[in-house]
């Protein structure tokens, strides 16, 4: 065995730490600031981008770093899921800077679905000005009437008729909805035709401009609305999109579904441990710091246990997390359920415990924008629903597990 | 041993039910939507109360459910603190309901203070007008450059000048400091003078509209303001109040403080068991009514364990609760140490856990306003910090405990 | 609300402390070296009672101490559940004392079972002689071959044959079997004749020579036997009983057996906080007395805030028992089911982590019978699965939670 | 990166699977049964090893499956310690089978410490034998008068007094004392002559039958003394060996400890993950068998998802332990101290909670010995302990994580 990565990897992550150290750390508390000044209101429709980030991302852009998670060398930089392991995590370090390396969520499991599944002319279409970052694209998945967590629920109907597919439904949850440039919808929905419960749904390419096509509002998590992303509700009323605008084939849903959210839950888990990382570091900081009954914090009762604890947490997240990225490699994420399933459950879950002995170590302070602390927490506890609640990952790993003892 | 409560705090339980199913439940929602609308600005000065809220205020006073907290039986209800006990848990059950019953802290705590230290003339400027819930006050602990878990630690300076006090310092996290209403700050600082560490504090009487008196900004807490009320930075330069404004005398700030905070934090952890019990109630209804993998939520994994979890957490902390109550009433908050701390502990920690098995079952929408969940984890999660963080807490505890077996 | 308990109960405590710290206290190391040189073989038929517990028992007797237990104020001392707690609680901070007050499982609970259902011959030939102490019982309830935790699975078959009963079956985990003073079992099992699954059982009394009767083997918990008393696996070979040794009548076994249990039930959880009491006053000393990395081991770490966490879950665990006690009293064991199944998971629960806590604070000697830790820490893990998995009582709590909410 | 193992490593583990199929799980109860029949008492001098398990030894030692810890190639297999990790891993299955491939603690730290240490006559006189499996080891650390988890602490005398070493002191928790076969002892203790806290101590070989060498008892472990290798206490009086008997030299046994302790708690944590992978097949295959309240067990409440808990927590214990171990051959031990500690805290840990859940889903049969369960459970809980306890080993990792960032 040997757990040193590649070369590549390393040289790209000391690359990333550089930029990362110079471009984005400085511009950290602006972006806070931009945000508070521009951003609070419930109108998606005043949010912005801070006008600077254009301008960093053709610095990344010219420096290498950019549409790092693709795996295709030539749209890409030809990494393994493990040798972008280390990359995304260092990007969770700062909150939202996979934005500025055109790696963030959810646009890259979306040019993950065009890249694998895509036909020529989605790709001309959708994913090069993806891929050049110019658009930004949303995938429509969650429904406001069903348990979305069981994905056979889903009831958007999505039907041929002539030249034509017919889209009806209402998704909520539709994470990037507000922004700006967001232009794109994946579109999953019900297909009539077969009784196999996987082979029911389809995917389909829905422009947001389309007629029929009515954002309603943008949903708060934990009373902020995440802009200038957001999480929108949309509904689609007799929405009409030419054929070609189908993914694969009609049925095809389960199977894109299954490949787009494999490397993109990885994706998350990573940047999950990069922000626990930090957050230790911010806490260890603040401990050696301040100063109460006498003592550094860090001296006092159980602190020192937790930052102990912190460590355990983080360095098994990241073996975990590792270690699925390759699997996934190595045999493919169809034979890695089980790895996904767990990393999907641990990381969020110790980043939120980290950043939660974090917060209590900076006192009120840490509850603010002051650090990130907070962003990180809110970041975690959502994650443990988005993409599958940590329950219905449970019960993954325990299907596997109890089925190789049924005879 | 009698577990049931007295009469009179029964009848007063039904009224408020009542009152509540009556105006508060059916306008959770609206308030939500009017903060939405006018209060998410980061910029304090735009900031409003709903203007129903007076209104209800007025039909609460009416209706003998006003200033249920006071133990006076004149100003207040005359109820012993166990027997105030129900009434605060059932307020909890709607966010910020006890603003209605003006019964919300700080201003509870601030009152408390004036009415069992200040002054014949304090009283009648400041507390009268708080009973009738026409002002609003704010609490200045909280110092941003040391950490004021450790009380001893604050720097503020408050000395006298002749028949002036001046006032010099910085303060934050002082809750209210935005709300229109907000008159009358009460700030713990330090006097020269004494060695002894808990005889160095004074606590003085300071109009907001004071020269020198400067609110630098509001923080947010996990990306929101908490409007209008929210929490503020404000600076103290060479502030001038009549000596008249010394609560008690010079040195007994740390006395009152004590006296203020033990109430208090009852209060706080009475409305997180209502919060709790409303969480739990709204988890259960929802894993009733959806269904996933054909099953109702409630009947998957580990669900149902959950549940019972909850209501267990639920019972042992409500348990706590009454008892660091009956104890309050019984020998006095200085014999009470234990208890208080414990309950201060344990109290937001099953809200937040509760909480946190809510918005999993509610999927998404359980991290919106759609449902009060996610203001109720947020809640949990601020206490742990406010009013002496888990670990100061947990210290007091420990200490006592020690100290039995010492000799 | 009052939370003081009724002078009879307080004077009984008093007296039962002196009585345990005169008699009890100095006999425990004695009796651990007894049963070190007599009773570690696995053959029970060697195994022996300490001469001088009889002695112990006749001076408790003589003080009033005696069927503390029983609520019947002529064969025991009419102490309602309530009154029972603090005594019950007393006693367990001494492994096994109960014993020496009659007041020991499973005697106690085969004594209210007669108590409450025997008929008069049944009391006066068995009930007596175990109110004397003169005899012990065993209680047959779980058998070898089904998941006897759901106890509508037990399968022995106590069937009528003329005035005689019959019965067929194998148990295990038959608690006392070995005690060279047992002399009576009552047997649970299924008899034909109805359909509903509540009304299939029955109970009988066997004396342990009946003809058919085989006691196969003790059964080892964590590699020891718990001799004298033991649990052991035990067969029914066409026993033969007259009829009047049946319990109220055929069926009525289930009825009996949640009577039997509710009591039992918090008898051994009024224990377990006595124990948890112990471990805690034994760790804290033990962190007082050492010292490691210049420090006593209170100091250090998160020792204090173990401490700390302690005294919370004990108080916790104390409140929710004397609540299901006192509901118990008032309402009845049938209306007070979520209490009875919240207090038979929490009170061994804390009392694992807080010997955990303690065995550690005392190095490798918290392992050994030097201490009375690692006797209580197996106890609180045995306790977890006796009267009913953690599991099982969670589903009760769950279904009724449930039930609250479904129309 | 590249998670599998080599293939000499791989190939090993085939033949050691197949011969404990062949051999050691056949054997499994009949080792209980001879332990229940033979070695029970309190006194150790009538303890004895299965007459069996000589021949299991020779067997194993003719498939070359013998003293795979030690990595030298002529001595042991020349297996690094991530290649060894498997292999313990797959021993750790069935409780002490590391015996039968002379694997065993303390055997193998004392043989690391005279192959790395040791002069080539000490070699000669015990580490031949020890490697050949004639004579057993013990090694003297802990003393029941200081905390030795600090082991400078550690008051033993060891001075020179002409050609002699003379030894004072006593010791306790002195594993593998009440082997019939245990000859040799390694003793630490303090030399006079050094300031430095970490040179104070000294190593010596004591054979058990010198002169002032008195075993006073064996130390009872929950009750049960762990026979025939027991832990005892042990008393040095004016003991006197040859100087030739020193190990290194004076003021060498801390740098020898860590050299020892770094692998073998490496051994242990690998033996945890096999016993935890056993106790979860166990648990599955129970869930699947039984069958309560209509449905296998593995249907009911949390079951399948505490399945899935331990899948994830049991695969991030091996993980951590692999990556420990890659360190370790990488690095060294010295530079691996955080993921020595780490895996020290994290492997008992997890083999504690899931033998408990396992102990649960059995019902009382998983408390007994007719599983492997119960022994699983303790020798996890001993283990937090051993070798340091937790507590120490979290002060040690927070050390190196504060001390990151302290300039």
């Amino acid at each position: 065995m040997d757990f040193n990565n590649t070369p590549r990897s390393a040289e790209l992550l000391q690359q990333l730490r550089l930029f990362m150290q110079e471009n984005l750390y400085p511009f950290e508390q602006e972006l806070v600031a931009y945000h508070e000044q521009h951003n609070l209101s419930a109108d998606w429709k005043t949010w912005s981008e801070h006008p600077k980030l254009a301008e960093l991302k053709q610095k990344a852009k010219a420096a290498g770093l950019w549409n790092l998670f693709l795996p295709d060398s030539k749209l890409g930089q030809g990494l393994s899921t493990i040798e972008y392991a280390p990359l995304a995590e260092e990007m969770g370090k700062v909150y939202n800077a996979a934005e500025v390396f055109n790696c963030n969520a959810p646009d890259t499991g979306n040019m993950e679905v065009l890249f694998h599944f895509g036909s020529d002319e989605q790709k001309k279409q959708w994913l090069e000005p993806m891929l050049a970052g110019t658009i930004k694209s949303v995938f429509c998945m969650t429904e406001p009437d069903v348990a979305s967590s069981d994905a056979t629920n889903i009831e958007t109907s999505i039907e041929p008729d002539g030249d034509e597919i017919v889209i009806n439904g209402t998704k909520w949850w539709t994470t990037g909805l507000g922004h700006p440039h967001a232009k794109i919808a994946i579109v999953m929905g019900k297909t009539k035709g077969t009784e196999e419960r996987h082979q029911q749904h389809s995917m389909v390419l829905v422009p947001l401009e389309t007629a029929g096509v009515t954002i309603k509002r943008m949903l708060p998590t934990f009373g902020a609305f995440d802009a200038p992303a957001g999480h929108g509700e949309v509904s689609f009323e007799n929405v009409r999109v030419p054929k070609a605008n189908l993914i694969l084939k009609f049925g095809a849903g389960f199977a894109i579904a299954q490949g787009r959210l494999g490397p993109g839950r990885i994706h998350h888990c990573m940047r999950c441990i990069g922000a626990a990382e930090r957050a230790l570091e911010l806490m260890i900081k603040r401990g050696n710091e301040r100063v109460a009954f006498g003592k550094p914090l860090n001296k006092l009762g159980g602190n020192a246990e937790r930052i102990a604890d912190a460590r355990i947490g983080i360095d098994q997240a990241r073996l975990l997390t590792h270690y699925a990225a390759w699997k996934i490699d190595a045999v493919g994420v169809k034979h890695s359920m089980t790895e996904i399933s767990a990393i999907k459950v641990v990381a969020p879950q110790v980043l939120q415990q980290v950043t939660d002995m974090a917060m209590q170590m900076h006192g009120g302070v840490g509850l603010s924008t002051d650090f990130p602390l907070s962003s990180f927490f809110l970041q975690a506890r959502a994650l443990r629903l988005a993409d599958g609640p940590d329950e219905v990952h449970k019960g993954v790993i325990s299907k596997i597990e109890i089925g190789k003892h049924l005879h």
